[in-house]
C-alpha cells in the first residue's frame, strides 16, 4: 500500500535533519535551533512566486527573523484569523482567490507559517490549488512541530466535524525551530507536550524516561532538554508516516488517545479543551481501558497516567455524560462500518489496534477516569 | 514522473473495456450499450455504504434503469442543482455534511451519476472526504463520456475561476453508456462532439475520418456509428492519461483549444458558450495560429475548421474584443510564470506544445477567426 520510509541523521549539535521518503518524493524535517536557515538551501529560485500563509500576531513577532534566517525576500504574506474557525472551506476559497489574484500559478510555493490551523489549512490549499502546488511547513507550536506538520495530512473542518475534508499530500520541507515556542502561552505549550508523551508511549522507554526526567525544566531550564525531546518526538512521527503514508495500517497507532479525545472535544463544542488536553485525557482513558482488558500492567498504566497528569492541570471531565460521549465515538473518522478501532497501550513502546472492545469497558474506563479511582 | 499507462481490449460487440493503470491502482473504463451492467461485477459488498450523487431530472429519467442494470440497491441518492454553480466549495461542504450525516465512513463509495458538473464535484468530494474514499464515474453527457470522467481530474470553481481547486484522484470504475445521451438537448449533444473532434485531431486520421463520415447520422442514425466514435474518443483520453496522470507532460495536449476556449468562456461570464462550443472556437483559433506560424498546412487546417463548423452553429464571437481576451489568457491554469503554453496542431494526429508564440500571432488568429477570412 505504501512506498515510503523514514531515516534519520544528525547535523551540527542540536539540529537534526530527518528524511522522509514519500510517494511524491523525498523531503526533510529539520528540527532544532536554526532550522529556518535550511530554507536557504531550498531551491526558492525554482518557483515563479512564494507566498506565506500565517497569523498576524505570530508574524509580527517572528516574521522578520524568519525572512532573515531563511533569506526569503518579497514574499506576499497572507493572514488568516487565529483559531479553529479558519480551518474551513470558506477560508480555502478565500486564500485560493487571494493567491490567484496575486499571480500564483502551478509553479508557485506556499509556506505555511504557524500552528496546526495554519498548517492544515495551508497544506489543504496547496494540495488542491490548481490541483496541487508545492508547500513548506514551518510549525510554530509544540503540537505542530512534533506531530501535525509532519506527514502530509491536511484538512479543514465541515460544520462540527473536524478534519472531515482533506488530503494526503506531503510538504517539500518542514522547518521546526523551538525558539519560536517561547512566545506560546503556558497552556498552549503544555497542550503540545501531551502529543510528545503520546509519541513516547509509542516509541519506548528512552524518550519516555527523557520526558519524565526533563518535564520540570522544559520551559525554564536548559533549551537542550526541550530540543532533545522535540526532536525525539518528531522522529517518532517521521518513522511512522515513513512506513504508512496514507494511514492504511501502522500510522493508525498515532491515534492513541484520539478516539475519546475527539469525543471530548466535540461534546464540549471545542470550547473547553485545547486539542492536546483532550488527547491527554484520551490517553488516560485508553490506558484505563487497557488495564481493564488485562492487556496492560497496572504499574505501567500508573506510570503513564502519572506522566500525563504531571504535564499540567487538565480541564474538568467530571460533569460530562458517558452516554453522550459513547454516542459520539462511531462518528470518529477512524470508525469503519460503525466499528471503532481502539489504540490501546500494551507497554511503553507498544500499542494494540483492536475493534474488539465491549462498549461497557469503554464506558467503565471513562467513569474510572472521571472518578480517578485507581490511579490516585 | 508518472508510473501509469493504458491498454485496451474489446468485449462482446460494441462494448469496450479500456484499462487504465494509475498511481493508485488499475481501473476500467467501460464504454458502450450495457456498460452500466459492469457495476454488477464491481465489489459493491466491500463497501460499508454506497451513495449516488446526481441531478434530480436526470435521475428521474434514468435512475431506475441504472439501479436495475447495475444491481444497485438501497443506495441513498443525493441531488445537486444542475449547472456550473454546483461546482463550488460550498456544495462540497454540503455534500460532505450530507453523507456524513447518513453514515459515510472511510470505506464508503460514491457514485457520480451525471455530466461534468456532477463528475468534477463528486470526484472532488470523494477524493477529499475523510482524505479520500473510492468513487465511480457514470458520465451521462458526451463531454463526460469521452473526456472529463476519464483520468481522475476533479475540481470545483472559485469565484469566476473555473477548476481553481481540485485534485488528481482516479476513480475505481467509469461506466459510459451512450443510451443515456438520448435525453440530451441537441445543443448539449453537439457541444460534446467538439471534444470528440479534439481527440480525433490528437489521435490521427482514422478517428478523424470516422467523425467526418458519421457526423450527419450521430443522433438520428445507427447507434453503432455513435458508439464507435465515442469509444474511439474515450480511448484517446485513456491513452493520454495512462501516460501522464498528473499532467506533467503529454497530458497537456488535451488542452488543445482550451487556452482561447477558457478565455471566451470567461469573457462572456460563462453565459454564452457551452464548454464544448468554446473549445470548438478555441480549436479553430489554434488551427489558424498554427497556419500563421507556418507549422500547419493550410489544406489540413481547412479540413479541421470545416469539421468543427459542421458539428453545428457556434455562438457569435464577432463582438468580442481581442484585447480583453488576450488579457485573460495568462490567468489560465496552464500558464506558468505568466507564459502561456499553446497546444497547436501540426497535422491530424500531431500537436506541438510551445510557449514561443508572439502575442500578435494569437491576436491576428483571433481576428481572422472573427472575420472568417481564410477558410470560408
Amino acid at each position: 500500500m505504501c512506498s515510503c520510509h523514514g531515516s534519520f541523521w544528525f547535523l551540527r549539535g542540536h539540529m537534526q535533519r530527518l528524511r522522509v521518503i514519500s510517494s511524491k518524493g523525498k523531503y526533510e524535517v529539520v528540527v532544532g535551533r536554526g532550522a529556518w536557515r535550511a530554507l536557504r538551501r531550498f531551491p526558492q529560485g525554482d518557483y515563479t512566486s512564494i507566498f506565506v500563509l500565517t497569523e498576524r500576531a505570530l508574524w509580527m513577532r517572528w516574521g522578520k527573523a524568519f525572512c532573515r534566517e531563511g533569506q526569503l525576500r518579497n514574499a506576499p504574506i497572507l493572514f488568516v484569523p487565529s483559531g479553529e474557525t479558519s480551518k474551513s472551506l470558506k477560508m480555502v476559497e478565500r486564500v485560493a482567490g487571494q493567491i490567484l489574484e496575486r499571480g500564483a500559478d502551478r509553479r508557485s510555493l506556499l509556506i505555511a507559517f504557524g500552528g496546526g490551523v495554519v498548517g492544515d489549512l495551508g497544506g489543504f490549499v496547496a494540495s488542491t490549488y490548481m490541483r496541487g502546488i508545492d508547500y513548506v511547513q514551518v510549525p510554530t507550536t509544540v503540537v505542530a512541530q512534533v506531530d501535525s506538520a509532519i506527514g502530509g495530512k491536511t484538512a479543514v473542518n465541515v460544520g462540527q466535524m473536524k478534519n472531515l475534508v482533506g488530503t494526503f499530500c506531503p510538504p517539500r520541507l518542514v522547518l521546526a525551530d523551538p525558539m519560536v515556542l517561547s512566545s506560546l502561552s503556558d497552556r498552549a505549550f503544555r497542550s503540545g507536550l501531551y502529543e510528545a508523551v503520546k509519541h513516547a508511549i509509542l516509541s519506548g522507554p528512552t524518550l519516555f524516561k527523557r520526558i519524565e526526567a526533563g518535564l520540570p525544566s522544559l520551559r525554564s531550564g536548559n533549551p537542550t532538554e526541550l530540543d532533545g525531546i522535540l526532536a525525539g518526538a518528531a522522529k517518532v512521527k517521521v518513522g511512522v508516516v515513513g512506513r504508512d503514508e496514507r494511514e492504511a495500517g501502522i500510522r493508525r497507532v498515532l491515534n492513541l488517545g484520539h478516539t475519546f479525545g475527539h469525543a471530548l472535544e466535540e461534546a464540549t463544542r471545542y470550547r473547553r479543551f485545547m486539542h492536546g488536553e483532550a488527547i491527554g485525557w484520551g490517553m488516560v482513558i485508553a490506558t484505563t481501558m487497557a488495564v481493564r482488558l488485562g492487556i496492560l500492567d497496572p504499574g505501567i498504566a500508573r506510570r503513564i497516567v502519572h506522566l500525563v497528569r504531571r504535564v499540567g492541570p487538565l480541564p474538568r471531565i467530571h460533569d460530562l455524560d458517558v452516554v453522550d460521549l459513547l454516542r459520539l465515538l462511531p462518528r470518529d473518522k477512524k470508525a469503519v462500518g460503525g466499528r471503532i478501532h481502539w489504540v490501546l497501550p500494551e507497554k511503553i513502546g507498544k500499542v494494540r489496534i483492536t475493534a474488539e472492545v465491549p462498549t461497557r469497558v469503554a464506558a467503565a474506563a471513562f467513569r474510572d477516569t472521571q472518578q480517578a479511582k485507581w490511579y490516585e
